[in-house]
């Protein structure tokens, strides 16, 4: 691979999700995912979008400098007030892939 | 919604897509993808990632200012010449979802 040199804190950890909210919740929940990713030390992207054509399914895209900081993102108090009101609107996680982000990244 | 008052103008075009490169030649790949994104009109992220588990897969996140700029960007020279070359290293599309980015965009 290109980036075979590319020690392991150099490889960006990146995670796409594909999210179910329960019928009509989909807005409330957006409400909650974007409320809670901004300024989060290691966040690089966490952009949010709503399905064309499932009034329920959002998309979520994660670019993290580090597995680790994702890691720790998920003990914020902040995080952790987003992922307990979030889990009462969400029906299922349809994907959650992890990727490496090599491309393209915000502010890169 | 809380956008209802959006006028279309307003909302942006988004893609998530899940591309098989035909065995060994996801390198390749990403290099053409990644060549041809830099500074394309209303071109507002263009994230490309290495599947964690399946050698062959990229994904890639796209955002655009409308759908409109995306599709003004497929008669682009460079986007011809990547998709052209790309063809050849693209076993199939696994998944090409479009959505409405909502928040988190790049640089907004």
């Amino acid at each position: 691979r290109a980036e075979a040199g590319m020690e392991e804190e150099d490889v960006l950890f990146g995670l796409i999700g594909k999210i179910r909210a329960h019928p009509g919740q989909r807005d409330a929940l957006l409400t909650v995912l974007g409320g809670s990713s901004q300024d989060i030390p290691g966040c690089l992207a966490y952009i949010l979008g709503e399905d064309a054509a499932d009034p329920d399914i959002i998309w979520v895209t994660e670019v993290w400098a580090s597995r680790e900081a994702h890691h720790a993102s998920l003990s914020l108090p902040a995080v952790q007030a987003a992922i307990s009101v979030g889990r009462r609107l969400i029906a299922s996680f349809d994907l959650n892939a992890e990727m490496r982000p090599v491309a393209g990244i915000p502010g890169r």
